[in-house]
């Protein structure tokens, strides 16, 4: 759920803070948005210069909740990475990190009124791109007086974000990390976003888009989030983590073709959590952005993302990856490398998927600390 | 579709032959069928010591029309593999190949029509096992006078049923033929099925497996579909063959969120063809099935293989196979050659993942044509 729709009804500890973007905000592929905001939320101090920013982009389902705080103690989807001593030193770097445009975590997205018409949008939301939640980011590092962040980072969906950063504001960062992200969307993971969506689209609660807040879509989105979450992960890992043991009883449903197995216990538990978290509306924009996403856009890739003026890339990617796959991982860290920036590649052996910069702390701690040192 | 319930509508070329099962015909997890049959195709003429034949099983979807004949000139499943000179050599073998018990092109299955009630089974039909699978098949080669045949042979879910042959029939094959087929079904594999089948069971046409037969679940078959097809295949075959190319304009679909890419164009166009094919239910239990599927139900694999007194095996699967990785091929020829049969294990480098062994004719039949000779 969004969350200005719910935000007075819950007193949990929140830390974000809003920024208000420019009105009009213009959206890449047409249309803009009038009194739109993101949230954020920060680690650490801002120095005098104003130049030990590192601006950080999510995957597609995160919020800006990165890490705890003292105004929000809960544990963040980068607990471990960031915070004062770890490889995100917030002992250093000032660290700010953005809900994307498009989703529902207090950022502005299709779940959000219209001020236009006082109503939520909807599938009124103009086309969303990669390029829109960049420049939304870029909006917010400057709202804070940052003309120049030291690095911009990202992984999955945030790596493509950094890209279309880079692409779109020369200047705007001295260093770039790109995590398990691609220069576009292969057709590949095309097809498996789309699937995800159809079982969205074709869920009959989801009404065009028009379900109410206390009947979304929950088959559709339980199936994305299943399909979703096989694709995050690796058979190697589950062969390990699962093997064949039967399922958990309370995941058990009572009815027919239910789950036997643990692992369709664990694919039901992921579900329902973010059945109950991500707004639909939002995940369709979001995913869609995605499989649009196509630095080429901005021109041959080594002369867009040379245009930023980097001075130094660090690409990190996973062998196990399926939905980003290790060579698209190479061909981001060539066309960085090309358009000028002194680029690291990391290939890391890691069994986790694509989902192991959250899970694999350890070896993507390392390469971003000695990055960021 | 069942073909009992249609075959009288249509006048297309036929070549299929039918076996009884035994009645009772007894389940291999309970229960027993009566008055069940096994639809079946030949190609090759039986020797008169009846020991020339290849007795073949077939992945998840097909039917039993692997190649064309004088009786229908349509092509099968495996046109180029199977036929005179070619690998599979019919004018040496007798080449018998079975529709699957469970499934719906003319062998009994939850379609059928139950003698008990004179309605179909739906989801009264008994739990279906690939043991079943492989005891019908059994049967229906001792129904033509084959005590032991030469080979028995299947690729994906066949797979898997030629190893419980091996394991329930001492002396019912000489040979052994696995391609990418598994000891045990792993925890991806299961997953990636588990939500196909929610797909289906999630769709209100489902109707608790009591849908009509003009208005069977399509939704739910469409993605059950659309996802199958993304595991049998690779993302480095989609990228060649798709890129980010557009979508066809007559798979287009107008309505929000439709495809934009080549590639959903292909799903799109797969997912038509299958939905108009398949039973919802019979799909559900021979999915099931494969889930269930484990050699160690008969004993230590080796030991259990090792029963059937095999004299050679050949194992083959494909490095880009997403869903019967080559780890498990290896684990198969191993369990194969510990049982004691003389194992060839060929690893395969084809780029088509789990459905080379219907696309990439050239190296399967190379292998399947030294094996054979």
């Amino acid at each position: 759920m969004a969350a200005p729709l719910h935000e007075t009804e819950h007193r949990e500890p929140d830390a974000r803070r809003y920024a208000r973007l420019s009105d009009p905000f213009p959206m890449w592929r047409g249309g803009a948005l009038h009194g739109a905001q993101i949230a954020y939320e920060t680690w650490g101090k801002l120095n005098a210069a104003r130049d030990n920013a590192v601006l950080l982009f999510t995957g597609l389902s995160p919020s800006a909740h990165a890490a705890s705080s003292a105004e929000d103690p809960r544990d963040g989807w980068w607990q471990r990475m960031l915070g004062p001593g770890l490889a995100i030193d917030t002992d250093r770097f000032f660290v700010l990190c953005v809900n994307s445009l498009g989703s529902c975590f207090g950022s502005t997205g299709p779940a959000s009124i219209d001020p236009a018409t006082g109503r939520a949008y909807r599938l009124s939301f103009p086309d969303l791109a990669v390029e829109d939640i960049a420049r939304a980011g870029y909006e917010v590092a400057r709202s804070l007086g940052i003309q120049r962040v030291d690095t911009v980072m990202g992984p999955s969906l945030g790596g493509m974000v950094v890209l279309a950063y880079a692409a779109l504001f020369p200047g705007a960062a001295r260093r770039l990390v790109s995590i398990s992200g691609t220069l576009a969307a292969s057709p590949f993971a095309i097809a498996l976003r789309s699937i995800q969506r159809e079982a969205i689209t074709g869920d009959p609660d989801w009404r065009h888009g028009n379900y109410p807040a206390d009947r979304p879509p929950r088959a559709g989105l339980s199936l994305a989030r299943k399909l979703g979450t096989v694709t995050y992960r690796s058979a190697a890992e589950w062969q390990q983590r699962f093997d064949r043991q039967p399922v958990r009883p309370d995941l058990r449903r009572n009815e027919p073709f239910g789950a036997e197995f643990a692992v369709q216990g664990y694919l039901e538990s992921q579900a329902r959590r973010w059945v109950n978290a991500f707004d639909a509306n939002c995940y369709l924009y979001l995913s869609r952005a995605m499989d649009r996403f196509d630095v080429g856009a901005h021109g041959d890739p080594a002369a867009a993302l040379g245009r930023a003026g980097l001075e130094q890339a660090l690409v990190i990617g996973v062998e196990s990856d399926l939905l980003f796959s290790i060579a698209e991982q190479g061909a981001v860290a060539r066309a960085l490398q090309s358009g000028g920036a002194a680029t690291r590649f990391a290939p890391l052996q890691c069994i986790e998927g694509h989902d192991s910069f959250l899970v694999d702390i350890e070896r993507f701690g390392r390469e971003l600390r000695a990055f960021l040192d």
